[in-house]
């Protein structure tokens, strides 16, 4: 077989929008392998899809990964397909930062185009479903062996980025923030484990958690914990339970690693 | 490899009902692709699941279609085949409305058999899961080529329709209804955008919404408005919300489209 | 193409932990199916989870059979790899009682070893994530025909084994319990259809609910009823309706069948 298609979006699974998508791709490039990431992206949230995909992708083989959360659908943000330096990875989604950061960790943009315009689009393109009439086409098209400049143009330098509120400096504290909370409540943060020597003791919105962990096993059922999460991240969790219903804080909230 | 398989039910994912069905069509007809439309159908919603069916079917490669949604399970109600004239898909699921529309947009019925007691069904199948015990092995032997006629009998003239309320004039307005919400709020209406000139102001249950948008952009974030859905007909949205929570309407709400 | 795979977990799907573990799956074994049984089971809910597999899995094609419910991971808990008596399945999960059940309606183990330290772990593998650092890699292994004594070691004599609480005698009733509750809000128990007679009464926590009935149609709608599960173990439903909220009964709830 050809090419795998990994598959991320905040379409849910209550209704048919990633199967009318997957079905589109079946029709135009038959028997790929589709690989879903994702479909429980929070609505709208480039953010999170970004910070996913990129924690994702190098675990997947060499393919086309078609991403989709895209709140700008029908006005002016363009669409873009990316090929990366080194093993060839092809990125196809809205230009609106979502891509990048999976880029970078897949070895930068060797090519990227505006697929906006894409002449693999189905007739009679809606102005809301472009996952269905613009996206899983121009994937599908990639999957068939279709060159990436003939899926549009113009040439474009990078792919559009979010900004991103990098952890920094406050006095002798390093600052980063809750980046998103996963389905067991766990408050993922932007701070990196390299970044944080281990003597540090860790605060979240002014409470103290102490020094990193290695597992849950080191605290008893119901302890609060910082530990490594499994994108080399620091988390914070409860054993056996919820850290976001604990201790009500979310996305935005600011992590603290003090280091004196 | 051999034709595909669309899935579509009202099983959910946090049960393991869906996952079995894969298992059987898997163990009888191996390295079949199955792809996934949806599994979010409102539970025993035929009338939903008839529609997306119908919107999501014209999108997919040919090959067999499982759908079920089966309020009657254990009752009477026969089970069906379909193979539609055209391109031949194959489609399968109870005879409770639920597969013709779809038939209807994929070209019309050019046989069907009554698979009620087909020679395919498991040894002992249960009361209660037919789409273990006798829809996913009937599926299964389409896509291991068995002739639709050997799956069953006796022939079928047509399989059962669903009672519609097909939109209707009312003085100088034509009036639809709301079929169903998606799982952003949005209403879904059997009003399609060529039966509507485009002077028509739109009112769903009273409330006036105003002409036509073309899309989200087309109104502040938190604006409400009409627009051409992906399958052609109406919907009412909020951008960036919900208009079901909004609005509070659902299902059967009235839809209204004011000429003059 | 070679063996498929069967993935069951209890990681939902709001995040991306299922679609990581099919993403190192794809990267190690190109090609391979896999078969989603269910990502619903409750959070940490192993006895759910061996129930729900060992009821799926005669279902199944021959193949790896990946499950993954682990509330001590990170901890001492053993990791295994099992090879079946009789078709030759083979099972890799968490230590904890997950595989047993499953293994014992296969056909028993002919061969299970210890892959905690596996030397097809990824690279600097994470205290937290063993579904893609541990599990999916050995599991990939197998699918590539790595024989599973290479995948670690030492020889098991067998996998542990929860405690269950078997049905029994109390006088002259049977007693057994509710094991898990689906999403309608059936309950079903450990209790066999083949071990309870017809003629016997039985009763879910004191509350009398008749003789066992063929299917939902026997009822009238909003009614209560206890019936043959597609497992063969009784459950009590509501027709068009939830029993656990119309009982407000769940997991570990007790049905008794009183024989006079």
């Amino acid at each position: 077989m050809g090419l795998p298609i990994t598959f991320l979006t905040d379409y849910g699974v209550a209704d048919d929008f990633a199967g009318v998508c997957r079905a589109v791709i079946a029709r135009i490039a038959p028997d790929t392998q589709v690989i879903d990431i994702s479909h429980g992206i929070g609505r709208h949230d480039v953010r999170q899809a970004a910070a996913i995909l990129a924690d994702s992708l190098p675990y997947a083989p060499v393919g086309v990964h078609l991403a989709i959360v895209d709140p700008g659908v029908g006005g002016p943000r363009r669409a873009v397909a990316v090929r990366t330096e080194g093993e060839g990875h092809l990125l196809v989604g809205p230009d609106n930062g979502l891509l990048p950061p999976a880029v970078d960790v897949l070895g930068g943009a060797a090519e990227a185009v505006d697929i906006s315009e894409s002449p693999f689009r189905l007739e009679h393109p809606s102005a809301t479903f472009h996952g269905r009439d613009l996206f899983a086409p121009a994937a599908a098209a990639l999957l068939r062996g279709v060159p990436l400049h003939l899926l549009g143009g113009p040439f474009l330098a990078q792919p559009a980025r979010l900004a991103t509120a990098e952890p920094h400096y406050e006095g002798k504290s390093i600052v980063g923030e809750i980046v998103y909370v996963d389905r067991f409540g766990t408050l993922v943060t932007n701070l990196s484990v390299d970044a944080v020597p281990d003597y540090a003791v860790l605060e979240v919105e002014g409470l103290e958690i102490g020094r990193l962990r290695r597992t849950y096993g080191d605290v008893p059922t119901g302890g609060l914990l910082a530990y490594e999460g499994s994108g080399g991240a620091i988390e914070i969790a409860v054993r056996d339970g919820s850290a976001a219903r604990r201790l009500g804080m979310g996305v935005g909230g600011r992590i603290r690693a003090r280091l004196g």
